[in-house]
């Protein structure tokens, strides 16, 4: 592999401290993915971007940058990426994933904050990730109090734009958000130089569309109610790169994994043996790189189908309807798309119980495990409602809170062997 | 005193356990209020309120509902009282502000909220409150995570309707208050029966600009360098009846109240020894009987001669501009002075530290006391930028944390009677 650290000491990060962080990941990596048996060929692509995912893609980025374009971070899947692609800019997501990174977060924030907010601010601080020193731009929003106000903090170390993310759904919410749209190309236009028209923003528009649909494929596959040809654990590593990857590449690379996945259920190739129990697994997002439920879930006897969550179908499920010819058509067609995701940071969030019980029917799931990041406040509220409905819809349910230490791992393999066994009887 | 059991019968309420609850709040009340020496005379209406708290104000409010006027409960300083009273509403604010309720709220909510949020939800679900059950409808607001999602837990059991509150301070956000506003007002308009008109909401916002320069003045005499009218704990008490009472009487009362102190000032009437350490206390709502920090902080040789909060200046400060004669005009209005309200809730809030050190200043504190309760994430990741912007001006400042239990006091003590001890060094 080629030495990383030039580019990382140009980056400006901690060269020493992030040294500890590559000598740990290949073995979680190796540890939870190249233990898996029969895994889909397709898997070859993401296995080399997480081998030397500080590495390829960050590269790539450099080199876009010299030719000017712009980088966004961004940390929540209603920010639109069309608009950005239409200006020439590059997405790329910057949720933090891992408990490396919260001790730094924590010298910022209180302990009593979800670990993904705390991650992703340690990342940055503490320059241990090329991805937060490449942006030349983060995206924020107010969804939650812990992220909205980290924002606050990171604010001052990197040139940062806040998108007003409204709470309810009314169509005056709608038309907020896509004038909230409006206000972000005006930003994107900025930071880019580059002018926003409807002829471009068409064209992204299909770019992220085309991207959903390659995505939902794979998912599609997962619906078998005999074949499962995926683990949730490989299809989760394929979301989660999703969002650090080209829009383009990241299609054409899920097409490919979803041609042979359609193949595998013509013949019927399982990665699991038959009776394995199909798993919904619905809550909090799960940062790259936070395999930790999937392994275990898949460890203990279970197979997860679907994650309902913004690491798996909220991410690409409803496309944006593209016949809109101007840019305000645009926008609403935007925040009609985007304003469709059950976020729990929105009030009510009723669509979302009715989505997973669907979701649930649909994959042919035996159970769902609804995973809750400690002190995810908005996820957490709505759990017994979520629970209630599941359980009159004769679907069981099992709620789950961690966090990224693995202090837990083994109490959660019992809970959860304990549940797959019930879901057995 | 009346017997108000048959009143509380018929409101449904939970007789036996609210007993429990009416058996301690005297004891309590005696201990912190009645034990001060010098009070204000004034304070005796505020006494004699606090003392019949579940009586006299809900036979009165109960005396209008039959007479066909409709209450409203609140919980935030956001939500525009005018618009109710020009409909001929009347506003009560609900916020719990005892343990007492706190049980039962963690039966429906997460332990790791706010106690002001499970205390809320637990007087309403535990029938143990009479305000919570004689209002016809409350008002919600998309504020902080655990609030907006503790509503829909309580709008199963009790009509509700909610204001989405901006997060960003920008002219669109006041835009888009003044549209929400508009939307309070068909929804009040609805259920009192009652049209609105600009010609009433201009009397209305007479009316609580009253209230306001009323209570404004109870603080102004306060800010005297020397001389010390009336204890924080009683100016609390001023403060968080305010809610509940009719505007109008409010106005009276505060309006009395500040005569006397203003006499006091002139007569050099303190109720503190001369060099008592002065403290301004902000962050978090004290909700009532939320009487804990100021009883400690005034019995460990300080006196609290501001709160920069809900239940202080954030209630008063800031009048409606009046000039407006269409409701277009008075609802943006409304909208410019409730935005100009500091919350945390907001992004970014720094007014809010220019404002607690503009405070410091006129209400000549020797430092500030910044109350956090327990997992209230808004006001906490604030903390410290307002603790260094403080130091900056010279101000010591101490961050505490705590909710309604009794557990922490002794520590609260020692913590806080070593940083008034430090201001005399
Ligand atoms: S869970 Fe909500 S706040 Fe978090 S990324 Fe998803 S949509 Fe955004
Ligand atoms: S998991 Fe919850 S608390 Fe954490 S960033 Fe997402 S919405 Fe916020
Ligand atoms: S602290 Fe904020 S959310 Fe709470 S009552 Fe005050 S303005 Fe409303
Ligand atoms: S104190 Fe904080 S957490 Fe509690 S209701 Fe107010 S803003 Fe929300």
């Amino acid at each position: 592999m080629v030495d990383r650290h030039p580019m990382w000491k140009d980056l400006g990060m901690d060269l020493e401290t992030h040294d500890q962080l590559c000598a740990v990941l290949p073995t979680a990596f190796g540890d939870v993915y190249l233990s898996q048996e029969n895994r889909p060929e397709g898997m070859a692509f993401w296995d080399m971007v997480v081998a030397d995912v500080h590495g390829i893609r960050p590269a790539e980025l450099i080199e876009e940058q010299k030719k000017g374009r712009k980088v966004f971070g961004t940390f929540c899947t209603y920010v639109p990426d069309e608009v950005v692609v239409a200006c020439d800019g590059i997405v790329t997501g910057l949720c933090g994933g891992s408990q490396f990174w919260v001790p730094e977060g924590e010298k910022h924030l209180p302990a009593d904050v979800c670990p993904l907010i705390k991650a992703s601010l340690g990342a940055r601080l503490g320059k241990t990730c090329p991805f937060f020193r490449i942006v030349d731009q983060i995206v924020g929003e107010t969804t939650c109090d812990g992220k909205k106000k980290m924002y606050e903090i990171m604010a001052k170390d990197v040139p940062m734009h806040i998108m007003e993310l409204p709470h309810m759904k009314r169509d005056v919410d709608v038309a907020r958000f896509a004038q909230e749209i409006a206000l972000f190309a005006k930003n994107v236009e900025e930071v880019t130089g580059n002018e926003l028209t409807a002829e471009k923003l068409a064209e992204a528009i299909d770019i992220i569309n085309n991207r959903r649909k390659a995505l939902a494929r794979v998912y599609e596959t997962r619906k078998d109610p005999d074949t499962i040809p995926i683990s949730g654990t490989d299809a989760l590593l394929m979301m989660q790169i999703a969002f650090f990857d080209d829009p383009v590449r990241c299609a054409e690379m899920a097409n490919k994994l979803a041609d042979e996945l359609e193949q595998r259920l013509v013949d019927k190739v399982s990665v699991f043996p038959a009776g394995t129990k199909r798993i919904l697994l619905t809550g909090t997002p799960l940062a790259i790189p936070n395999w930790k439920l999937h392994h275990i879930i898949e460890t203990s006897g279970a197979a997860i189908v679907c994650e309902e969550n913004c690491t798996g179908t909220k991410f690409f499920t409803n496309l944006v309807d593209d016949s809109a010819t101007t840019l305000e058509g645009q926008f609403q067609a935007l925040a009609e798309r985007y304003m469709k995701i059950n976020c729990a940071c929105f009030t009510p969030n009723e669509a979302r119980i009715q989505e997973v019980i669907q979701l649930a029917k649909d994959y042919h799931v035996d159970g769902v495990i609804n995973q809750n990041l400690k002190f995810c406040t908005t996820f957490k509220v709505e759990a017994p409602a979520l629970e209630d409905a599941l359980e009159e819809a004769g679907i069981p349910v099992l709620n789950i809170e961690t966090d990224y230490t693995d202090n837990d791992a083994e109490q959660l393999r019992t809970r959860i062997g304990a549940f797959v066994e019930m879901l057995g009887e």
